[in-house]
């Protein structure tokens, strides 16, 4: 049963299996012990140590470990803000970092600091130019993700080091997508990443803070991992991440040329067969085994039932599938269409078999979630809509009630009656839906239809769109 | 090889060593997708939870996973004084709680709030008067641990809830060193656990926040355990740790009956073997696998060192074993002998014949260890001094430099001339290590002689006794 959705959490890699049964027996002890099972721990943790900060690219002494990449970037955040808390209260980060990232920049803004949130381009990108021009005088740290966890799009890391060098701000990278296919080649001041993202086990993460840079802990004091990550230290799935991480790099040359290969087949394909489908994300700078894509009219949540019931595990930005019903905030700061969105993210070993039949069955789930939504067929701006409307005395303007509809239904809505309007005609659509203030334009912009904005009314907004062709 | 040290981590049990080997194939993905892998690991989590809480005794919904029991109690304390802010900022922590929590209480003094440490006796418990009495309008939580983590003395949480009740403030118990033996019987309002000191994986923290109590998690906002714990679920490892719990559970009435009576015979044995020996905690109301005892005149890092060499693994509150070279703050609290303190805690399991054997290697290690310091072999204030004094015209008072001298020396120093002054006369000794300041009054308690108190002197402190037999 093909999994496809490594980007949330890889399966365990067999080395890191074999390494964690290995260690169960040894690295239970307190390693701060004198006693020889202490002793030991701590020669599990030291060693893995080494491996880890060998492949991050830093000083075994720079390098601990935490319970997960949130914490990572939890901790980071907070220890380097605090350390230059005399410089400012000013943070930078991209619009498309990891909620952990997000929410920590919320918790700033919150007691008082202020956040920068660079734009991106419609793959996801920042431009190292606007990420340099968004450092201030006050600014304590600036916040980088490597590669984006959605749409795989890598960011431009190595300028954004340098003009963060330049400005004399410190640079965090959350590595958590990237670290399996190698480290980060930029002078970052802080980094973080996630074991099980690369096959390691749950409950570890790695915080790396170079030399030289101010760092002060947060929350309650702690001895261990060298003050900066409370609580006892989980040994054996430390030594299984740092085993299997290495494992994964040295697969990593020839498997990241091997999932590029498939997922350009994906990205090639899914344009090809999948009718009004929008494939988003850098084509070439970008993660090796991951790729994203939106279906128009398509209920994302009602798409990954019927991947998952042809036996494939994907994920999705959709709003569907979220807890807040909001769409990805990724999807959001690209401007791309976030209805019928699936994620594919290939874990290290997928078969290639796997791959095509993934790329046999979606077309038809794709077209039977349309189906079930009543969706338009073909493109629904036909002329044969503007000939119906010139034998009747429509008003040129149209009004379609969607409030109460979610997502893909404001957007199907408007669909079918854009042919009922004659060109330069206006429809309006009403929607509570959020999806609907990313979707509508953009499937104006898919249908080369004019998108003239949106006003908040009475439980909801208007979303005006001029009938264009 | 016997492991004497289950109240620092205790080995893996085998329950929790399958569990966690069964669940690696099912508990990798993320619960939070829709996708077959997430609904399975979804499955073993909500079971574990079940399982975890019934132990615990509360509902599945009161409990989360953390990723350590310090990470329970640093997010559990937090989360309860924010719920309570608006009632005042003032915490109550007994002065013998675990480093977590009394750290946490050092974080809100630091933070502009207020604490009251309650002080215990001797043998480590508070009064639930005592405790009540340090309850304040702006009170907005009390922390009592369920039994002690050094000395194995039991708190009286039951009335300390029930005076906790009756002012409206929430108690949170930190239950680490009790729940494998059995629920904490008592109103508690907020509880937390450990994993790794039952036998569980590390990595597993327990939190209970009763329903009703004013709970708002600090940090960084995460979706992830009812919002209560940020970061990826550790699933094999909760899987693991609610297994074991149920399986240590399941064992605990025989087992607490059978090592209750290997540590009765420790306690007395000790005592009797063992010159200048100060058993210390209750003897009746204490967990029951847990001793711990202190020997005058001895270097607590060089008889770890012995009884290492001789195969038995064991902890220390002595200065000399911690990194900070002050004595634990529970013997301190307790106004104990803090030198030469060893902590027995026996695992689940162990061997009558392993607790024989380390009876009868401990006598000769204490003695030898008293040898290489040179110290003296018998109570010191003998008629010998005496007599030897009256022959000769020496001054009444007598000044013992130990400054720069780590302890047991100055202890020592202080024995061996004792007898140098008459009955009446003072010995001051000159010191500047912490563990004087404990052990100096505990040695004149164990001699019957006079403490007459300690001030300040250049580079250290001059601490007088005058001899009184």
């Amino acid at each position: 049963m093909p999994y496809f959705d490594a980007a949330s959490s890889a399966p365990l890699h067999p080395v890191a299996r074999q390494a964690l049964q290995a260690s169960l027996d040894e690295g239970w002890a307190d390693p701060a012990r004198l006693y020889r099972e202490g002793r030991r721990a701590r020669l599990l943790i030291d060693a893995a140590r080494e491996a880890a900060a060998e492949a991050v690219g830093c000083r075994p002494d720079e390098l601990v470990f935490t319970s997960s990449g949130t914490r990572s970037v939890h901790l980071g955040i907070a220890g380097a803000l605090a350390g230059r808390r005399r410089v400012g209260r000013h943070l930078v980060v991209s619009a498309v970092e990891h909620s952990s990232v997000l929410h920590s920049a919320a918790a700033l803004a919150a007691d008082g600091g202020s956040v920068t949130e660079v734009a991106v381009d419609r793959t996801g990108a920042v431009t190292a130019s606007a990420f340099a021009a968004a450092l201030r005088e006050d600014t304590a740290l600036a916040c980088l993700q490597s590669a984006n966890h959605e749409v795989g799009t890598e960011q431009p890391v190595a300028e954004v080091a340098a003009a963060c060098r330049a400005a004399g701000v410190p640079l965090l990278v959350d590595a958590a997508q990237s670290l399996a296919w190698g480290p980060v080649d930029a002078p970052w001041s802080l980094l973080t990443a996630s074991a099980h993202k690369w096959g390691g086990p749950a409950g570890v993460g790695l915080l790396a803070v170079r030399k030289g840079v101010r760092f002060a802990t947060q929350g309650p004091a702690d001895e261990r991992e060298s003050g900066r990550s409370p609580g006892f230290e989980n040994i054996p799935a430390i030594v299984a991440a740092a085993a299997s991480l290495r494992a994964v790099r040295a697969e990593a040359a020839a498997e990241s040329l091997r999932l590029r290969a498939l997922v350009d087949r994906i990205r090639a394909r899914v344009a090809g067969a999948v009718p009004d489908v929008e494939v988003v994300g850098d084509p070439v700078r970008r993660l090796p085994h991951l790729v994203t894509f939106s279906c128009l009219y398509v209920d994302g949540e009602t798409l990954l039932h019927e991947l998952d019931r042809a036996g494939f595990s994907v994920s999705s930005g959709s709003s569907c599938t979220s807890s807040t019903l909001t769409p990805s905030h990724v999807l959001k700061a690209m401007g791309v269409l976030s209805e019928g969105n699936v994620r594919v993210s290939l874990p290290v070993g997928t078969a290639e078999a796997d791959v095509e039949r993934f790329l046999e069955v979606l077309p038809a789930a794709v077209e039977g979630v349309r189906k079930q939504l009543g969706a338009p067929a073909a493109p629904a701006a036909g002329s044969g809509g503007r000939e119906r409307l010139e034998g009747l005395e429509e008003p040129a303007d149209l009004v379609v009630d969607a409030l109460g509809k979610l997502c893909p239904i404001p957007v199907i809505e408007l669909a079918k009656v854009i042919g009922d309007v004659p060109v330069g005609g206006v429809v309006t659509v009403l929607a509570d839906d959020e999806a609907a203030r990313l979707d509508i334009p953009a499937w104006c912009d898919m249908r080369s239809q004019e998108y003239l904005g949106a006003h908040p009314v009475g439980g909801g907004t208007a979303y005006r769109v001029r009938r264009s062709n």
